[in-house]
């Protein structure tokens, strides 16, 4: 059960409005890696786990967390939408800066919006769930959350770049440090589980069931060796139970692709 | 550029035919985390590649090696549906096998490609590129070829146990093989890289631009504090430039989320 | 901001599993109509909303709930596939009650969340963004969640048919009686509005801007005329601005549809 | 069955050519709630009705006018693209007036259409049938409809701000006025189906389906108690049977959010 | 602008309910190649159109026929679940006729759409406009037609096979016809076309602009000289003007593939 | 199986960085009928080719350099994003070219690859597998191949005119070529299976099957005759088997759309 405050958790205020910036601000708001997908990926793995209380206390923590920030930045995609000049056409022909507010913001902002937020990355594609996972295994969601906490990260770093407003930037530099305690955050998770259960996912999975020839072996599938020169082509292996070997020319071990004829019913091209 | 040779890399004959079990398959060829992802992804990060050559001629050799599993399990998929007996209708009405078989059938393998593979996932959802990412940052994107490798291999022994079929098995025994191979060098990688640009991504962002007061602390929004018991919660944090802390009461710092009324132009609703 | 407490705000315990239901349940979960459209509708119409602060408290008072409601049918998923047979194809092949369990369910609540509930529909289509609107009007808006509350309630009294199990019946009690109170309350509100701003919607658009001519017509463009027959074709209208007509025989007022050649540099079918 | 005219309902002449604006149009063509939508919610709606004949025509009459509404924004969208100077780019890097027209518009009008429609949102997205719904029970689909009919006179209006040019000016006068008498339209219908079936959909619930004790209570989940102020929050209710109540902070009724341990064969998490 | 009338132009009539089949079905409504995308993609080819009249006109003819086979479909698709068992659970696990009705059924038959068709393929996957195209060249549109005709017939044989209900036939039968009809009078039109503007699409490509030197040399990069033995890889080419030739060892004219670094705003990987 | 060597097809250097033209190039890499869409579209027509082996071998031939050509387009893509000045805010409010490049540019180029390119089209919509058939009957599939490569030459002649890059005109000048070979060779191909199996797909449906009084009948549903005049209303079919006929006022042969009442625990509307 959620409960809701009215205070922003930190400042979403920009210094003047800027629709332009309002639609690249879109990408971390419902974009692929945005606020969407992690809170809903958080809270997906919150109500699916079925192991220790701590990590689902843990995951529910942060995802709860993160419906804070898809408000901070509905937030301050609405206010950068302030005033937006979308019925000045006329001034617009004549004035750079009002056309090219027109120019660049998303159409969405104006007609169907009326200066929110929408639920929708940079190019204007709605967000949905195939950008998240519930797994039922703590390793590796913990991994797709490292990656989506660095993602994040990485697309705030370059959307600071971007601006020179100082409201933005203030939200940003709060949105920059809460990923780094994300990301550390998982990492310390994820040091606690592998050290528990192997860092091969799963760690379940009895032996006899792989086929173990090729467990290590990195394949020089693309022409040219630099490849070879790494710490994955050679020496022990991180989950410490092989080496590393490097295969030069890759061989087919399963025969020729071909299939049997297509039953007439099928009304497929007939067999020659 | 690319070459194709005819034979597979490795065996992928069932026993005998299950087009029930080939509907499940589908979901490591066309699903979030089946070979179609993998190769795209990998293919993306190896041509937008910026840096130093290893790194790209490693992401080549396993992208396009994916492409040679996507091949392996449409050809298994297409053999699982050998003489799928769509129009039996009237001997499926007196056989529960039969039954079963068209039942449990995606309709899609029956009516759209004829017993063949199709660019789905398990439910008939088609493949989309939003499921990929190539970020040019080389550790965010390791971080998530790492989750993909070990959400494929989970995915890839649950649909081991759900199979009695011999010849399924040792092509699943292979990806199991592959999959650890790609964590491990996943694994490896992200070693090298950590220890020269740091674990938090993107190392380059300037501390000035962080707030840096909320960049170690985890914050308890999920009632109980079962989450205070880890790694995460106490301690030097893993990027080695902090503690981290624990926030038992999260504060609000943001001022109430209002704002201004909306322009006449945009016919909303009235202020007050 | 948020926070979360760990109890669920009604029960959802089922009598026993049943992975078939857990399948159908998915449409309230992850469906158009589903609890995630109603939560993010709700907050992405509070977090936009510029009018008066007691519209957008009980916006933001409904989506808070709702969230909470994704919540226990999350719950109800998972529980209803606890201890799933999904490995026992053999005992299925005799027994029809496994093998209903086995044919009948979502592929995903096995393979990809390891008996989960999926961010996804009945059908297995995850969630997406273009099933919610928050327009900044709150006339049109409020339509809208009538619309979605009466859409939900309907789907769950279909679901109430088609279960026996008395602990499901339970949960849906439940949001039987909140989609009463949903729907009750924004009749109520939209009345408070409609009273102030009329039912047509912008009531901001000035006559003359309006072909009025065309503005209260019923016009017969399916052969027969039955639609003659009800309050929308004779009578004052409900705006109170006019009075309904019916046009047995509509007509054309826009010319021929025709287009100008293409430029040639548009490489198309040449003119004539 | 369906016959064409080739005549066009309303005028749908541009004054002069703007492919800027022809990519805003495509909206109320291919958007969330353009005319595609309600030609295809219509339609569907009519084909599945199982009731009274009266209604049913009404739907068909509608549904079949906006196909006409699809044609119209079509042809002006196309001739909104006359010789757009897409091949211009020298003269666009002096002239800021080609330049507008190059950078703002849709790149499909010049690379896929050839300067024709498509058949998407002002953002590029393709209409999908996931906007559209067709229940089997009226009352909530006429709900639909109006809300549809309101998001859609809303765009109208903003469109018509956002444009000078006289003879798209008429063309959106007309689709106002359509709108003002489908939103009529749809509202008289509904108070008759009200008057018989009631306001609560679906009328047909038992009573003793239901938790009452929750069906008319408004719950306080966004602190502050701005939303006690409203019709919704005491007096008679709008379906007859009850009266609203308030509750200032909402209890759980449901017990801890927690689930069982995943069966090993799962390969998730192992319990503690 | 249309006009409907209420007669279907086929028998749409099965000779009992089937549920199962229903599901099946979906897939020439709202699938890929389903009447929906005939419909869409023909209507907006037409209104699309710059060309001559004729072609026009025979497009619109077309495409206002195949809204009629939406309506057929539709309608055979609601009458095969009348009266689906949906609320029988006790029954169901007795009997296995209603058991495979239950089993079988896509759940938004039951639950969205109340026993009415859906605009979604057979998988459950909502229809949308990524599957069509109206380009502006009437050569390759026309070619996509021919395609889109050829798909259709070829999944309703498949669907024929599946049933055994003579209504069904008869219907099938019918599309069958006009699918037979759509095929051939594409190809006349496509003939006369090629005859005026050559087979090469687009003719008005000035010869300078192609690297002519790559324009009829077939490429074997799929090991093995299978492909040598056809009318592709040797003889006169269709268009006219040129001769096949056949290269065993495909030659990479390109230089590497690499980038240069990136810069430092971007904080991707820094440079060696 | 396959394998990757680093150089490329074919020169893909642009002369100079140009973002703008950056986006619009997405078109021919992730759009409907980009390379993405001819590389699978062949590659799962190959492995699912259940007929003549040098048919399997051509698609693969083809399918294999579609991949190639995949990477060509990236790279131009990366490279004519070299140095975007993604952070040069205030010169772009001094200097109109970079204000057109920031602004003409898809945000993804700079938030989400970090100048690289993005698996999506010139809209920025993902890639998704809704847009390649692959049927198991080769006719209709070289149809669809015959009009993906149509279409592809038409946007590469588009794009072509909407530059003035040498470098870029070059890339493109070796895909018009290749277009033109692809079209070529399924035109050839086309023409020795339909010699074979009939134009008319699929050639195996029995005679008895079809309702041959509608198989040859062009019908009038659009109001005019020009459909008369052309070889598809009268004269010999181009499969061999009927004479073209011209139905100027379409019957309909159906009876009423009309619909069995629901069953009352479907809860829609009641029956009269």
């Amino acid at each position: 059960m959620f409960f809701h405050r009215k205070e922003l958790q930190y400042h979403a205020k920009p210094d003047r409005p800027d629709p332009v910036y309002a639609k690249k601000l879109q990408e971390i708001l419902g974009g692929q890696y945005g606020e969407m997908s992690v809170a809903m990926q958080y809270l997906f793995q919150g109500w699916n786990a079925r192991g220790e209380e701590k990590y689902k206390d843990l995951i529910m923590d942060t995802g709860t967390e993160e419906l804070g920030h898809i408000e901070m930045i509905s937030t301050m995609i609405a206010r950068l939408l302030d005033d937006a000049p979308v019925n000045e056409q006329e001034k617009a022909a004549e004035n750079p800066i009002i056309e090219a507010a027109l120019g660049g913001m998303n159409p969405h902002h104006a007609i169907v919006s009326g200066l929110g937020a929408m639920p929708e990355n940079s190019t204007g594609v709605p967000w949905n769930a195939g950008y998240i996972v519930a797994s039922g295994n703590l390793i590796t969601d913990f991994r797709a959350n490292l990656n989506a906490e660095s993602q994040g990260r990485l697309q705030v770093a370059r959307l600071y770049e971007m601006t020179n407003d100082n409201g933005v930037k203030k939200m940003l530099s709060f949105l920059l440090a809460r990923d780094t305690m994300h990301q550390n955050q998982w990492i310390a998770a994820l040091k606690e589980l592998e050290e528990k259960y192997g860092t091969t996912v799963p760690g379940t999975v009895p032996e006899e069931w792989e086929a173990t020839d090729f467990s290590y072996d990195l394949m020089n599938f693309s022409a040219g060796e630099e490849s070879r020169d790494g710490g994955w082509a050679s020496g022990k292996t991180p989950d410490g139970h092989g080496k590393f070997g490097y295969v030069e020319t890759p061989e087919a071990h399963g025969g020729k692709q071909e299939l049997k004829p297509a039953p007439s019913y099928m009304h497929g091209t007939p067999p020659k």
